[in-house]
């Protein structure tokens, strides 16, 4: 599925496998992890191919990890059985938020996943224990706003990703001072603003589910 | 832009750089490069990310290669100034031919950029020889066919991927026997078959072009 | 120098080049980089070395770029001139929050290195404009807990890296659910615990220092 | 076994396993696969080793598969039984038309190979549906020619290889125009030339290999 | 175990595995190997991460190769059992003999590893048929010095390390002539001047062993 | 050229360069340095390809290494002026010895080099302070042996190899352990051994260069 947040755009795939890594093997327990990657020409100038140097950047490894981490809040490993769910996140066009835009996608790309295998019975219950969507949010110009578009990102003092469950509470939050370090108060405005629209996502995904 | 052939997409985006790689370097002479991808979830069954491997298996290489050298035979190098256009093909969706797709799309992509550096003024005549179309064509049960699609690509006995410039001749002709060796008739049938196909392309490009 | 919390010993070390990286040159600003490691009998069960792997692993990669980016926040890089320190933060024992103990140690390596470089002429000013400090903070059994060891670590729900600046305002705060997701009150009560750990370290460093 | 073109010396070397790849075990069906490689010293000017860049470069894993390819059209695998045999075929001197060199030469010592594990009763029946030869022709001031050597080679417009069997069909046909692309004649014209020229290296393997 | 000679100071660590590598399984015999690596501020002006590069530099490699094939001299394989002892020397601190320094720490933790395993009744008679122990000497202004500071070995013409056994055997002689080439006498010389410092360093470890 | 020691043939080729590494530049010194690597079919049993695997062993390195260090000990780089002499040596076949082979077949191409730089006028006066020959030597059935073969070598219970300059005196002598611990007189006895066939290959190098 491709997902959109203004000019953003992510495309969201999910693989299932009938098996689990090796660590896991036999402890009756499923497992999900992400890849995220950008083509070198969703940015405005082009970036280098990260296939073509021979390794993949800090940057990369650390949003794979954390949208596999936020989307295995969402499920119950017991429930979803001896699979696995490869998620696949790849920025076709970038224009601030994708990390946040790909983990919103990549539990639509998860849902209709599920969807499928308890539909070929490799699934027998409900694997899903909450929903997961995720947003940025910053401080521009002292200012606390909402899905940052690129240059709103560059002119951000704080920048901060929020990833929710359905009912609201938090499954990971990550500030960080761009430029000023941010107080107390700054960072409660961040979090009630994160807090609403992830609620607003979650119902968005809802309805793309047709739930 | 976005190229589809029957179930194949591919993203061709063409970047513009004003300097050419060290070894061109005060030459006079232009650039042009590619490189070919393929998302893990293009084909059926997922595949490895190649940036994750950390290497790049030898038919993307191969591939890559192929598309620099097929679109270098459309320029001339003096024309188009000390410049270079990075070509980008990344596939999305896999329904066999994507090499050629890549091409053919590669073209369009790279005749865009070379009107957006004549409007900007870095270059100055028309560095177009040529146009560049690519097909694929293969014996399927004894007989030569257009275009094939995953099933018959699997099916085929002979597979040749075609390169023709706008005026029909050849810039690259590469043809493997998968299963029999194909005699001279065979080559011939399956010539004739691509520069036929070709010559649409090439009407299809100078349409897209709004020529 | 090396620092010690609790079990974890970290070894962090400053280094001084009197350049920048190429990005950065002809700019007038400095630089402040890190790099983290782990030694293979730093933990209980050896880890592989990532040296002998030849890919450093995704962990590594973003502990070290929290730990320049958490530096960075302390520096004027104008009053640094075009100078590069580089911090390296090696894990010699890990028993819980090696990451903010590498924060908190890189500091007073950096506070070193400038004061021999003001004593070199190297630097003008006083390229401060705050100290660093990080802690990490959990929530094990309902409970809000400060600087958890190992055991703490595995048993938590939610684990918490907090980096602020001498007068308490943050940096980084980076919050993740291990177990159950976290609601706002508990959030909270992290962040009032690890902001008061932080000013305590700000002043054990102080002293280190010797001011 | 060494072969020798001209200038061109490659040794070529097969090497049996009595086991299969793991994706073709318990098939009951052999493979032949190979590589290629060049010493630093093969070419005039000496080229960088691929084992200290730590990457084989894309020109190598082109030939490589492509010499792989074409052994494989001249084996049943269901008669050769689940064994490997790889082919090794280093360039120790290059003048043009190395990797038709290679095909030629590693023909002969797959055939030796197979005659020893017939000897040694690894195979029971004739294992080989055709010989393999190839040939590299080409345009050279508007003329075709047979075997072309590096200043040739350099000054050629059109550059083919071409592998054929014994009894004269086309296991792979790989032309690309250096410079002015071919048209449909002078592709005909290099098809003869090739074909004649491998007929000619069927017979010499022939006697080589003392039928 | 932290080892220092003058101002090198190397940790040495040993880690039990009760399984062997896959060449030596079911061959009822042991295995020791050992990995040697630098913090990048050892030295005097820090050096690359091998990490970062991605690759093990020739020296470390060298040296690993060396410190294990120098303690695998101590050890009866058969009384070992399978179980292999990874060694683990991280020099912390470089000034000259690093790698003779951690053959001879090594071998303390090695011993004290198997008296963990001979309690905890993995291995049951004694493996050891001798102690290790290695010194530097090597000719600095005409005359043979032991033990040799960085500013020696630089000046050194001739640099030696020398592994012997207990009981005053060699297990390794290297001697590399960095300026003039040295004469049999000279040769003589050295020898016998490690012979002696061996003798004295497994004096030391028996008593650090409480022997 | 085409050194053979018994059934060890190696390949060894100078490269000449009229420039030096960047570390040396402006220093008006000269460089020699070394590369080995065995072709995959030198060995009895074919052994991977590092180029394929992407990396270099420790073997090859360690080899490398005494190659150029080696060499460089017959040389005044202040004549040999900033220029760089690559040697390369390529095991075709391996029985014993191929790192005593590639070093004083390394001597005479580099000889055959430096004549051809002088007729050049690239080096002005004779850049060679003396000759270099290895050889290899070991304890067999408590006998110390010269030049041992690939059973030998298996066979032997001291393994050394030593390098000399013509004139008698040594530029590396390792000498390791492969069973029992050598004593000081089975040392002295090898060491004679290996400076009697040094001497002797001197002398055939000589008749080599026609000196």
């Amino acid at each position: 599925m491709l997902i959109e947040f203004g000019g953003t755009r992510v495309l969201c795939a999910a693989s299932v496998q009938d098996s689990v890594p090796r660590w896991r093997r036999d402890s009756g327990l499923g497992w999900v992890t992400a890849e995220y990657a950008m083509l070198p020409r969703a940015t405005h100038t082009r970036g280098d191919r990260e296939s073509v140097r021979g390794r993949l950047g800090g940057r990369t490894h650390e949003i794979s990890r954390l949208i596999g981490r936020s989307l295995r809040a969402a499920i119950d490993f017991k429930a979803l059985g001896e699979n696995t769910v490869q998620l696949d996140c790849d920025v076709l066009q970038a224009d601030g938020g994708t990390r946040t835009a790909a983990i919103t996608g990549a539990y639509v790309a998860l849902a209709d996943a599920v969807t499928w295998m308890r539909e070929k019975g490799l699934v027998k219950g409900d694997p899903f224990v909450t929903s997961i969507a995720a947003i940025s949010v910053g401080m521009v110009d002292g200012e606390a706003r909402l899905d940052l578009c690129y240059e709103e990102d560059v002119a951000a003092e704080t920048d901060m990703n929020v990833v929710c469950t359905g009912d609201g509470r938090f499954v990971e939050v990550q500030g960080t001072a761009e430029g000023q370090p941010f107080d107390r108060a700054e960072l409660d405005a961040l979090l009630d603003l994160a807090a609403g629209g992830c609620a607003e996502l979650a119902r968005l995904q809802s309805e793309a589910l047709g739930a």
